[in-house]
């Protein structure tokens, strides 16, 4: 589905332009073409592909999806591929962004993804100062847009975490916690798979080794590279975190538990010494004086008590009760 | 076994050739031949060195085979070996295909496996255009197809991690998910070990300083780099998740015998309060006056259960029972 | 807010200027002026921005803050990111110090850091000698401040991870030491994600291909770069030695509870026996001849004590009590 | 001790000569010198020196031993060491060649180890069209020999893993596998700290940058880096099984003990509601009318044996017995 | 506090020297000082500074001590850090040499170390065709103590590793072990930390791209470096060796807790049907007939023992006895 066909000179918008009139515009000189297409079906990307001149591999990459995030120079044009993270209730769900750029046209093809791009067209068209600097600044702006949109995501799983750590320490929550910590991992290394190759894509465009076609925005892509590092650092360090309470959640059952085996093992104590005095008095030999004293059963409660008591305060004083 | 023995003019199939012509066909300009064997003899291979005068180190690797994969140069010719991963009945068998490569010969050999490359000649016939590329489009054609053959042993294990993640918060299923994570990770392991140095030959082929006979399929090798990484990519997710989920598992055992034991300890508490006072009611005392009471063996029972059922109550508060 | 803003030429300190001077000095040869921000607000920022000519994307930075430490080359003026971890009431709190820097001006903005850098500008001011080198020596001096700052940062955890030492293999320490290593190596990682980006900040300023506007003060960063080196490899020390500390404390608890879990086996036993004797004697068969003596009921408090005792050294033998 | 002392011309044996000998033929053009020598004393290194013209801190290594696998260039004359795994009576040792270079000599040292290089020098000598590459293709043979002695050890770890395998998830072997499993890292560790630095050898022999003297045996020494490639690889893959074999175990011990756990649980809570029962109809109350019926008794046991089957029978359904 | 100040010429030993006169020797061709401090104070080192005009940054180093092993070019004088282990009392200690080298002067200043140098001086002194390279080796004598002094202290790690590993699946010994292997891997960590980036300096030393006051001793430099690679890697292969060891001795802990667990479960379940059983006899039911029968209770005894054998062959046959 065709979203956009735009036509710019000099970094100004010049009008909107039916598909077929792509090739009169690239032909004028200060003039690039700006196409958005969001899922595309074949025959639209097979027009695009004659309009532009586009190579049969990147239109390849372009049509079937299921790419990951790259860069690839095919002679003096750039064909590169970015992901999305989208929330849906409560599911995380990836979509793909492919860019291709040439020095008169950008062509940027969404494939499933719920975000458009229309705010990142008006402020391209809002600074003409900068769009002027050509094609590669709107390669700039989208790259910008898909970055900035790591950020609440990169927050909520921070979020996600500091909840866990308040809770790791508490009693009974191992279960709890250990849930939500693999369901973390799992998002954070989805987050990771995203950024972590777009990283590279930034370097070598922000890098002196980067396509011709890039270089004077190199200091833009810098910036998105600096973002870049500080979300990827985040994430390394979220997925840390991640492991080392796993541990820590480990050694808590096992402290809790050993907690409950040396409690459990109090009270067995006083039980059975309970029980197996009075199994003693309640053996029937026919010579056990202590049966008939007036005061047997009274001191025979008290003695019990007593040994009980005396099992109680000693593991009291040792921290098993 | 000789499979195929087809000579090439211009990117259009001349004929199938008998061995022996093969020298003929390699002095025309334009022409290269294909052949493939398939579990060759020591005679078909020392007829294939004598004719495409191939490098004994290399006729050696391919003989005894038991190659990681892996690319070499002689001279001007080129040396590959690749490895396939096949499924039969439950398990995977790993295969062999070396390929020597001139600028007018392929020679493909397979060694132990069942799939074959018909698909691929077929394909290479189909499109004359890219064939003219040369013997190197060939050697691409024989990559991508084998590299086309581990996404679908990739989705495997990935839909067999998923199902282990289903239940790897159910109960008592630690013992099942434990040995399936094992028999996974040495899957994955197996599927890396084969992709891995793959990649590199790829990389290789994909950049500047690669074999000369392979520079101008160098888009074509790109793209099948692209996909190693991207297979290399998953391979180490799904090896990642499965060391956490191995960890996750033990956390659950250790988790479920710790509320075991603290439904033990229950219990244990239950019974013992019981038998302690039903211990002490057998006594033989003789002055033990409740035990004359009319309505003492109920009261006794009463503050049995009425005792049992203050444990219970309070077990039940405290989420062991 | 503008802390001072003073000009310098020679290395000696001319005056405090009013800010609309500022270009006035900046045309003056052998002359440099360094001003001091805090928290400054949009305005500020702005006319900084114009008196010194600044790049749009570093003033963005400066003014947003929450940027990992870097150095960013804009033509021939730097900007340079740093962070400071300050320590109240038991919590760390970061904060952030941009530099700007050209060849006649230093630009300093602070961000929510309760930390001054006086006493870097009296150090200069004492060395006018070394003040003489430019703008480059001020930058080193404050970026000496920050890292200086780490050490006693660095000390603190080191004694932590010493507490805990002491106590690691202590009885019943479990829970406190789990609670107080998972703290520090949270706080390590803090520590290590200020420090580790400015290390690579400090090597290339030390280096051959750093800025050429710092190249005269190269040996200076060496040595900070040295400081950051011994900073970073404690840092790496601390939190291997806490990994393997939490591994040492489940053993710990794993073998803590193996031995609860011996004296309650050993308890147990001595009990159970007891009870068993006490039981069989306490049948009421008519024919149990020993009922009927007149030692036997000593005889059996002696059976019983013999068999309980012989329990009892059995396991005391066996290191179980 | 002497071994051998050969001197060969153009690449066939010419004759055993004497040591004293040895200055003569290296005058000659197209001759170069194999010695041979094991357990070398000083006096013999001595005379070799001399001989051959060594270089002192090479000679110093040969003759104190316990080196790394290395190789080094004195001038245009190169020393190599390489490391022998052999097994006598279930235990690895390690034995140490040391190779010394030039363009007309050879001198190999072999310390302590069992295995002689006779076979090397026979193949050598059977291929003078090989041999006349000089000595390089002495040293690859001998690099050769060594390298595949390497194999039989790989596949001994191999196989071991394997039988260890078979029974991870047997009950009752854990403490057989875990002593399995420790020994076959520390076998795996000696291998790869043998092969490990040898492979950085044959990758510097092999590739463009390796010594002048060996620059002709390229193909050859490439042909040896990939075999210790493929041991490397193998060892890696060895020792990461290895690591999640041993948490495996774990995991299956506590899932074990889980089990037995709950075993325990359920037949103490069987006899202990029989135990209860029993001490309630065994209290000594006047007024127990059950205990006048006729058929109290069999009653009695009807109840205790009920209950004590409904327990077994809950528990059976929930799997615990 | 001054050792020694000796004067060499063409790698003879000239005279002591007082300080004074080092300058007139510094001037004469083919001479050289090299002068020893110990625990240096603040006026010794002015003097040095002074008399060899070294650079501020590197005194300063010295003065405080507490640097990194490091090396560092100041113009064509060269600055050295290396760091001592030494073994009191069942500690170590750390200590630090720093060397100031220039053409014609060595200074070494040692800091709390109890190990003096004289026998480097010795060992110099004793080959004056060696000292005659220069000063550089000295500084490679003086590095090669240093490194000689590593090994003894890496041997007692490897043997108190290797007797933690013959006890290692003993049983009864894991807390001792855990113990043992905490300390040996905070011994191993303070190895590491002295000898690894000391190594980084021996490689530069040893490479082309060293300091050019060094070059002349570059093969006896690459000696150095070989000695540490090696002290490198066995330090790593401990460490690697402590953790798989800390894994198993979980293991081991675990694996006995479950036996015991299980011999705990045997004993109590046999108890447990004892005391059942003498319970249900011990009820007060009227009519119990087997109570009136002669041989009631042997036959009762006979019982209880065989239901007792029972379970003990069972669970014996089950191991868990």
């Amino acid at each position: 589905m065709l979203i956009n066909c735009v036509a710019y000179e000099n970094g100004t918008r010049l009008a909107e332009i039916p598909v077929e009139d792509i090739s009169d515009y690239l032909l004028k000189p200060d003039c690039f073409v700006w196409v958005a297409l969001f899922n595309p079906d074949a025959q639209e990307l097979d027009q695009m592909q004659e309009e532009f001149n586009l190579h049969e591999l990147a239109v390849e990459d372009a049509r079937h999806g299921h790419q990951r995030p790259k860069i690839e120079e095919y002679g003096d044009s750039v064909f590169a591929v970015m992901h999305q993270l989208e929330f849906h209730e409560g599911e995380y769900s990836l979509s793909e962004i492919c860019v291709f750029l040439g020095h008169n046209y950008v062509l940027s093809v969404r494939h499933r993804s719920q975000q458009n791009f229309l705010a990142v067209r008006e402020r391209c068209e809002r600074e003409p100062g900068l769009l002027k600097q050509g094609t590669s600044f709107v390669f700039y702006a989208l790259m910008d847009a898909v970055v900035d949109r790591y950020f609440p995501i990169m927050d909520r799983l921070e979020s996600g975490l500091d909840k866990i750590e308040e809770q790791i320490f508490a009693k009974g929550a191992a279960r709890a916690n250990i849930v939500h910590l693999y369901g973390l991992k799992r998002k954070a290394t989805l987050l990771k798979h995203a950024t972590s190759p777009l990283m590279e894509v930034a370097m070598k465009l922000s890098g002196n080794r980067g396509p011709e076609l890039c270089a004077n925005s190199r200091h833009y892509f810098r910036d998105v590279f600096d973002h870049l590092i500080r979300i990827n650092a985040s994430i390394d360090n979220i997925r840390e975190t991640i492991d080392t309470a796993i541990q820590v959640n480990l050694s808590m059952v096992t402290i809790e538990e050993s907690e409950v085996n040396k409690k459990l093992a109090a009270w067995a104590g006083i039980f059975a010494i309970a029980t197996a005095l009075a199994g003693i008095w309640g053996m029937n030999f026919k010579n056990m004086p202590e049966l008939q004293w007036n005061y047997g059963y009274p001191s025979a409660l008290l003695a019990i008590s007593g040994a009980a008591g005396f099992l109680y305060w000693r593991f009291k004083r040792a921290g098993w009760l």
